[in-house]
Parts: structure tokens; C-alpha cells; sequence
């Protein structure tokens, strides 16, 4: 072999331990100051990004059709998404099969966000924007949230602000880029790529854009309805685990948040090696039967189509409904668009316990129709409690009962948040995190207890959380920091 | 919120670091003493495992049907697999678009290996098995290795043995339980769960069956032809990988070994972090545009049925043929199947190089059509040079010419390995590890260079590594304890 040449390569640490530190410094930067005055700038905002929904018949949207033959809703250029019938068969449930309709959006969209240390401590370029789902108008969001179809200009928009970090990352950090994936019950094999990317140098702040501090935002995460979805999956991701956060995050006078500082870092412990939580997946995903297959939308036998909506004959689950948007702060000012509208409020819940002074979230393998890859982690419960009205009592899910049956000192957190605004339609869930104690009653072969580095290391890859246990993650972040409750 | 009770939980570490040690204990344990009594029993083995493998016409098969209309073959039970056509789009490569047989095999099989501790060193339980695609008869194989209809007996042969250690895992240690996907280019989206499975208790050793230790096993994989791909897939997913391994593993006088055991430890670095390489997989999964279809197996513009094969008018690629088997030692004694025969031999290779001390591997993100999730991490090289001859020339893989004109001192590992001879017939791939120097020249968007530790990362967990880089991880485990070369 010929002499080894100089050799120019430097070696790097494989795992960055400081980024958690500097995002744990960020989480401890909000002050009631600092939220006073986000609420004057978002409240000045209101006027400039006002957005009129209005609900039409589905067959007055404009640029949709609905296919002769199958009835499915699609959009003339055949972008943007459809909306579809599947059939789904879980041979081994209470509920062996049923027909649904679902939205089939094949592209990967991005969901960015940009951050940058201003003063020495992590800053979040949060966007406020409206979507037409959305109950209450404006929300946070992150930095970029866009699909294919809008970075590619298929409405014929304007382009997207800050786009281009995202789109090219070389000259930048990395702190997160993974695709994950969205409602299982909603989307056929959905996904969106969720990045975060630090910058060095001057980022121009547009109108409707602020730069914001971890802890600044976990504070809002709190308020009703504020912090979008595509938000809190993003913030998700970030890599919030690793050793010595205690440095920095405050202990206080609460167990809780020092159960999980240390349940960020792995030299804690776990009440399972990671190789078992590794085996249990492998094992659900293998032994869960559940097969689907595209069916006509118009020839789904539960479901009726109206004017107005597409609903099932029960009137739960959801309607497929259209609406009628105008608006002033978004790429085209005006567009109708068919939507999902779920009947009824859901219930998403983590209960925790404390092991050993470390905090354990109970987690769920849970199968969606949806998924790529039969299941995901889920929240210990996520259900919307009026649809098992019409179920078999089996099919109602276990926990239920200690979310709803709580004491108001076991709720660490609880706050009513929405799902994707451009997508459905006043899709509210209740999110909560209950305390319990540890002990009997929560063995289950479907639910194991995770500490949250756990969940940080499933984190970093696809197709293991779910986006309603990321948007929880998120919270649970901001009881790291955040003023107890 | 209720007194907490007694906690009655124990934490465990989250990331086991004992078992890579006890790997490379065994890894260290082959003299020339147990390989020449090996060779004794195998050669043994040979009479009584004896199986007679014919080409038949594809008409011929048994059980097997071509369906009308699609000219699809599939089995009469709708069972085991199907071979269908596929066309396949990729926008933006020299060659746009195809159509190819492919096969569709959707059930996720079991290839299981059973460990245990014997006088103090991990021991494997290797079985002695022929398969009708293999070029020379026996084999070297996991404990199991077993398709869903196999286990559920759809062909009414005699049970798996020692299948029941990994259906029930709860009493036994895992050390590796992942789905891995197998060849994208003939599969379509085929995965096979690999388990290794420790016991402690007595465990009955039948006919054909053998404990053999990691170094034993090692040395076998230098002969040709010897050690099956089943097993070089379970063998890639051990934790082969940890800190203090250099404390067991001898280093010698050969630079090589001393960085190949460096490239076990995360600690040891790397020259990309680990956020890094998951990103640029990220991007390349988001960038590369691939669409397939399902399209009828007789409608195939480009192939041709005859009465043996439906091959490409080119010559090139693989056909589909049937055989003929009678067997002494499978679980049942005669049967008929369709098989994909390639054409010529494949070349299959990893350039890697020592970077301060730390061997890293050059890796190419490779598309295939056959990917659940279009991408994965494949050897540097990994083709059919034939193939090219017809081939636009941009089409001809990078790195080729290194691998072929390497000098004999730069070859660290070589030797003609089969890939599954249950579906493929006589499918030989000449593998290669080949040590370059460091420098310029390598530097291409669809290589990175990695550490075997953050190889052994990406393998616990499903879609990373392919499976023809993953029996080249098996090779690079070879070359840290085994005879050098």
C-alpha cells in the first residue's frame, strides 16, 4: 500500500453533549418581563394577519373536484393532497375492520426552525400565523412550516421566508433533521421533516417574526391554543438530554423537576435497557396484524355525503368538510380547501411516575392506519372518550379513568392545544401530564415506562414517537425549567 | 397526590457495556485446533444433508401458477411469495425508468441466533443447512432461520426447531432484535426480524447443530461460500461495539486492528458526528425522488418468457427460473419454486481508511426500489460490472476502479460469499474490504465516511444499513480478533 499521506482529517466528538446544556440555558431564560412584552407585539399582530374562514359546500370549492367513479376529493393540479377511502383490517382487535376516509398527501414538507445565540443563550425565530383549522386565529409556529407544493410554487404564491437555511444546510449547525411522521388516524403515511439549524451570522426579523428564548416559549406552551403543532414537534426534537443539565436547570423545591433533569441524562438509569424498549417495538410491530387498502371515498358504506359534509352515520369521528378562506398574511390571499373536522374534543395524556428519583413517562405502541411501519410510541392515552360510545366496552382504552379521575395536585400540566390548522378543522385535544405514583396497575404487554432520554435517542430517528406524544414531549420540556405549576 | 408507596423498580444502565466485552471474549476464542475438528463434523454433515437441485421448466412447477392476465407467478395457498413486475422511476438519474421482476414477499420472517455461556465464552448455535440457490451445498447458519408461512406450517413440513427461544423472549436475555431489510433490487420491501437470544439453562444440541464460538465463526467466514447471508445479517446486528474492547482484543503488530477496535469506541470520535450523518440521510431520503408501481410480470416490454426463464433481452441482470429440490434434511422432502438467478458475480466492497488511528468506512446511501423507506447506508461498491457494459456511462458506480486495482497488500478481507439461497440461485458476490489512504478523492454527496461504532448504532434500529453492508460489517468483525492476513 502506498505511504500514508498527511493525514488532513480532524476527529470529532460523536455526541454533542454541549448543545443540551446550551438549550437547558435557553429553557431558564423567560422572565414575566419578556412575556409582557410578547403579549403587547402578539396582540399587535392580530390586525395585520387577519383571516376570514367561512364554511362552504364541497362541491363549491374551487380548484378541488371530486372524481367521477371513486368520489375521491382531489385539487385540478394534482398537488397539495387528496382525500381518499381506506379500508383497514386489525384482524386481532375488538374492531376487526372498518372503511374511513383519509387524507393521502405523499410529499415531505419542512418544519423549520431557526435558532441563533443572541447574548450568549439560544434564541427560536417564532412565526405568528393563521391557519384556516385554526379555533382562535393567530399561533406560534416555528420558523418554517412548508410543504413541497408551497416551496415549489404550485399555488403561485409568494415565496417562503427564511427557506433557504433549510434548504441548504452545509454552512450551517444541525441540531435536529428527521422526518416524522403525523396523525396515524388522519393521514396515509404522512411525514414531515422537522429540522432545527442554528446560524451565526445577522438574520434579517420580518414582520410577524420575533426571536424568542426556550423558556420564554415553554411559558406560552401553557396558554390555550397558542403554540401550533408543527411548534411543538419541532421543539421535540431538540436535543434536550444529556449530562450535567442540573448545572443549569434550577432543582427548586419541586420533585418533579429534578426527576426530570434527571431523567434527561442516561447516566441515570432506566427502568428498561434500551436493547429491551428496542426488542418490545421490534416485537409489536412483527406480531400486530393490520393490512389497509385504498377503497372509492364515494363507496364507503358507514359514511354519507352531504352538501355540506362527509360525516359517518354515527355522526362522530370526524367530517370532511370544505371552507372558504381569505386572508391577509399568507402566500395567496384567498383559496378554498376541503378539510378534516373531528367530532369532539380529545383526551392526550402522559402519566408519569417518579423511579428512584427518576421520572418514567408510560408510553403506548400504538398501531395507526396511517403509519409507515404498523406502530408508534403514543401517549398513555389519546382518544376522543365520545366515540367509544358506539365501541365495544374492549375497545376502550385502558388509563382513561386515572387521566380523568386525577386530583388536581397529580396534573403537572394541562392545557387545550390544536392539531395542524391546515389540515383540520378546530381539532382540539386536551393535553395533559398527570403524576401517579409508582407501583401495580400500569403492567400492561402494549405500555412500558421510558425515562425521557429514552425518548430523546427515539427521537433522533423516524417512525418511533407519534406527533400527539411529541407535542407532549414538548411540554414535558417546559416543566423542566418553567414556573411549577 | 397519594403518599408515594414503597418503590418496588430497580434502573437499569440504559446502554448495556458488559456484552460488547463478552462479544469480543468470544470474538478472541478460535484456535486452529476447534476449526480443524469443525471441518471433521462438517464434512460429516455432507451425507446426510444431501439435496438434489434440477432447472425446470416454469410451467413445471408444482403449486405454483401463473396467473392469468398478469402472467404473475404466485403459489396456489397464496402463501410464500409472489413474483410480479415493478416499474420503477427515479427523475433525476442516467437511467430514468425501468420495469424488472421483482419479488413480493410481504410476511417478516425470523433469523434467529441462539448464545449462551459456555465454560465462561459466549458460544453460538450454528446449524449445518442446504438451500436449493446454494453454488455448493451446505452452509453455515443461524439457529432459525424461518418465514412466517414456515412457523405457521402452510407447507405441512415438521416444526422449526428451537423457534419456540425466539417466539416467547421474555425469559431470556436480547442482545439484538431489529427487522432488516434484504435485497431491495430483487425485494420488494422484504424484511426479516434478526434476533440474538441468549439462554442459560440446558439446551439440547440436534443433528446439524453446533456451538461455535464468534472466533470459530470468524475464520469460516474467510472460506468461500461457507457462511450464509442469513447468518452474516444476524452476526452484523451483535453490540459489537463499546468502550474498553481494546482490553480483550489483541491489538498485534498490525495498524489495522489497533483502528479497528478504536472504531468500536464512540469515544474514540468520529469524523462526522452522529447528527451529522443522520441529517444527510434525512436530506438524501427527502431529495431522491423514486416512485414504483405494481405492473403485470407478463406485460414486461424488456423481458421475455420462455419455457425455463423470463429474462432480460439485454442477458444481463437475473432471470426467473424454476427448480426442482429433493432433500434429506428440510422440512419437507420435495418441492418445486420459482428462483431469481443473476447473471454473473457481483462485487461488493468497503474502502475504508485509518483516520487518526480510527478505522472509518466509506459508505454509499444507495436507492433501491425494493426500500420501505427509499434509502439505505450500502457498501462503497456494491454492482454487477457487467451489467454496466450496456449501461450509459454515467451510469458505471464510483470507486470501482479502486476496488478492482487495489494492490494484494491493501486487500484486508476477500472471499466469495452467496446472498439467500432460498430465493436466489447461485447469487455469488466476490466481497471485499480494501484500505485506501486517506486523502482527497473521496469526497462525493452520496459517501460519508463512518466508524464501526456508529454503524452498530445505526443497526439497532430498522432501514439504516443494507443488507449486503451489513455482511461486510460481519467481515469487518472478522478482521478485529481473527488471524491476520
Amino acid at each position: 500500500m502506498a505511504k500514508l499521506q498527511a493525514n488532513p482529517y480532524t476527529l470529532t466528538s460523536t455526541h454533542d453533549t454541549l448543545t443540551p446544556l446550551r438549550i437547558a440555558r435557553s429553557a431558564v431564560s423567560g422572565t414575566d418581563a419578556e412575556e409582557a412584552a410578547f403579549t403587547r407585539w402578539f396582540d399587535a399582530q392580530r390586525s395585520r394577519f387577519a383571516m376570514a374562514v367561512r364554511r362552504i359546500e364541497l362541491d363549491a370549492l374551487v380548484g378541488w373536484s371530486t372524481v367521477p367513479g371513486t368520489g375521491d376529493i382531489r385539487h385540478d393540479s394534482g398537488k397539495f393532497f387528496r382525500i381518499e377511502g381506506l379500508e383497514v383490517h386489525f384482524p386481532n382487535r375488538p374492531v376487526k375492520s372498518w372503511q374511513q376516509p383519509i387524507i393521502n398527501q405523499p410529499e415531505v414538507g419542512i418544519l423549520g426552525l431557526l435558532v441563533k445565540e443572541i447574548g450568549g443563550v439560544l434564541h427560536c425565530l417564532v412565526q405568528v400565523k393563521g391557519e384556516p383549522g385554526n379555533h382562535r386565529g393567530l399561533q406560534l409556529c416555528p420558523t418554517v412550516q412548508a410543504t413541497r407544493s408551497n416551496y415549489t410554487k404550485v399555488h403561485g404564491g409568494a415565496s417562503v421566508p427564511y427557506l433557504e437555511y433549510f434548504r441548504d444546510i452545509t454552512r450551517h449547525r444541525v441540531l435536529a433533521d428527521v422526518r416524522q411522521s403525523e396523525q396515524g388516524a388522519w393521514f396515509r403515511q404522512k411525514r414531515n421533516r422537522n429540522m432545527v439549524i442554528e446560524v451565526d451570522g445577522d438574520v434579517e426579523v420580518l414582520d410577524g417574526f420575533r426571536w424568542m428564548t426556550l423558556g420564554l416559549i415553554h411559558r406560552l406552551l401553557r396558554r390555550e391554543d397558542l403554540v401550533n403543532m408543527d411548534f411543538r414537534t419541532v421543539l421535540s426534537c431538540l436535543p434536550f438530554a444529556g449530562p450535567d443539565l442540573g448545572a443549569v436547570l434550577p432543582a427548586g423545591e419541586d420533585h418533579l423537576r429534578a426527576a426530570l433533569t434527571a431523567s434527561c441524562d442516561e447516566r441515570s438509569g432506566s427502568l428498561h435497557a434500551m436493547s429491551d424498549i428496542l426488542s418490545w417495538i421490534t416485537e409489536v410491530r412483527t406480531r400486530t396484524e393490520v393490512s389497509t387498502r385504498e377503497v372509492p371515498l364515494g363507496g364507503l358504506p358507514e359514511w354519507h355525503r352531504s352538501p355540506e359534509k362527509i360525516s359517518h352515520r354515527s355522526g362522530l369521528f370526524f367530517d370532511v368538510i370544505g371552507v372558504d378562506v381569505r386572508s391577509g398574511g399568507r402566500e395567496v390571499d384567498a383559496w378554498t380547501q376541503p378539510m378534516i373536522a373531528p367530532v369532539g374534543t380529545g383526551l392526550v395524556a402522559f402519566l408519569v411516575t417518579r423511579l428512584l428519583g427518576v421520572l418514567h413517562v408510560l408510553v403506548h405502541v400504538r398501531a395507526e392506519p396511517g403509519y409507515l411501519d404498523v406502530v408508534e410510541l403514543a401517549p398513555t392515552v389519546q382518544c376522543t372518550p365520545d366515540n367509544y360510545t358506539i365501541l365495544p366496552p374492549a375497545a376502550r382504552p385502558p388509563f382513561v379513568d386515572e387521566v380523568l379521575g386525577a386530583a388536581p395536585e397529580q396534573v403537572r400540566f394541562e392545557t387545550l392545544l390544536s392539531e395542524e390548522g391546515g389540515r383540520f378543522y378546530h381539532a382540539l385535544n386536551r393535553y395533559l401530564i398527570v403524576e401517579v405514583s409508582p407501583g401495580a396497575g400500569f403492567e400492561h404487554p402494549d405500555f412500558r415506562w421510558l425515562t425521557l432520554h429514552q425518548l430523546a435517542d427515539l427521537l433522533r430517528h423516524s417512525h418511533y414517537v407519534n406527533v400527539q406524544a411529541r407535542s407532549l414531549v414538548a411540554c414535558l420540556h417546559s416543566l423542566c425549567a418553567g414556573r411549577p405549576r
